[in-house]
């Protein structure tokens, strides 16, 4: 089964722009992405990554710059509906939660993110198509329903946190060593711990 | 094993006062414990409930008004370290979540919640302790490292989303038909989708 890594590589992550530079967003991005490979990786696949403009990284990348849905939809028809697809910004993917993606024994797969997103899929299903605007998982889970796809979802914390706003820096502070982590460690981001929920400081 | 439910019943949720009255939080603190102890019992587990103050729900309650540390290391003490802690604001937990959490073969399974705290624990170790300030997953894998307990960490979505502040209620609706999602449909919430997470609007 083709596994597909779709990443942006022009203007990543604008919604960390309040704390992050253009080039340091560019940086950062390329850490998650290495991240998530090295999970797929670990876990015995071979990804492929879909940029919209070059992008560093230890896998086969193509650059197209078509919009995710085109994208995604197009390899959906290509690959009669056998398709992966994980998104590059879930720094704390491990092996064991690919693992549990791929386990299934459903047509479709959904992996949904904090959010409403949709943060991983497995397509084994001709019809199954994606709208990844607004709120995904519910579009996703009609979708399949609508195409007789027998639909699984994964309940994993590690697969649902996507890094998208300065509040989600800290999950990859507090749970992960990996590149990202590496990377905001040495950009001077700290965990800021009070009452409530843990946030990041840059001092 | 005994299994307990911390609740407070006196002025809880308090972080969700912008968008609910006193009485509505009351109300939606019982159905969120509802939930929890719906997707215990489902489990085959029998829960007891400890409360600050007299709350709704079908299961034994005990008022204690003792603080959340005070009261887990007090029981933890009393069992020897054969207690299992949930809270009771994790709606969307499921009846295969908890026996995720039961799963593992280690003296102590840690449950992360989202932004550091730790929203389920079992113990089998007699030496844990908890300290619920702070960060405290962090603190917790310190503590069950320094007593010499093997540590296992459930990775769940379900068992990490804990609802403490407004952007929460949108897991809640996207995710659930249970009696919190019920209360919040009832109470005139709905998702709000944009660009972007989704997030509740009460029109």
């Amino acid at each position: 089964m083709r596994l597909v890594v779709p990443v942006s590589g022009s203007d990543p992550k604008t919604r960390l722009s309040s704390v992050l530079r253009p080039d340091e967003r560019r940086e950062f991005t390329e850490a998650m992405l290495a991240d998530v490979l090295d999970a797929l990786e670990t876990a015995g696949h071979s990804p492929r990554v879909v940029a919209t403009a070059p992008v560093a990284c230890d896998a086969p990348v193509t650059v197209d710059d078509r919009g995710l849905d085109s994208l995604v939809n197009d390899l959906l028809a290509e690959t009669d509906g056998e398709l992966a697809v994980v998104m590059a910004d879930l720094p704390l993917l491990t092996a064991d939660a690919v693992a549990r993606l791929f386990a299934p024994d459903a047509d479709v797969v959904l992996a949904p993110g904090l959010g409403g997103g949709t943060n991983a899929f497995v397509s084994r299903h001709p019809d199954f198509r994606v709208d990844y605007h607004g709120a995904s998982i519910r579009d996703h889970r009609r979708v399949a329903r609508d195409v007789g796809a027998a639909v699984a979802e994964v309940d994993s914390r590690l697969l649902a946190t996507d890094v998208d706003e300065p509040g989600d820096l800290a999950e990859v502070l507090l749970h992960s060593d990996g590149a990202a982590a590496d990377w905001l460690r040495d950009a001077g981001f700290e965990l800021a711990v009070d009452e409530g929920r843990v946030t990041v400081d840059r001092p």
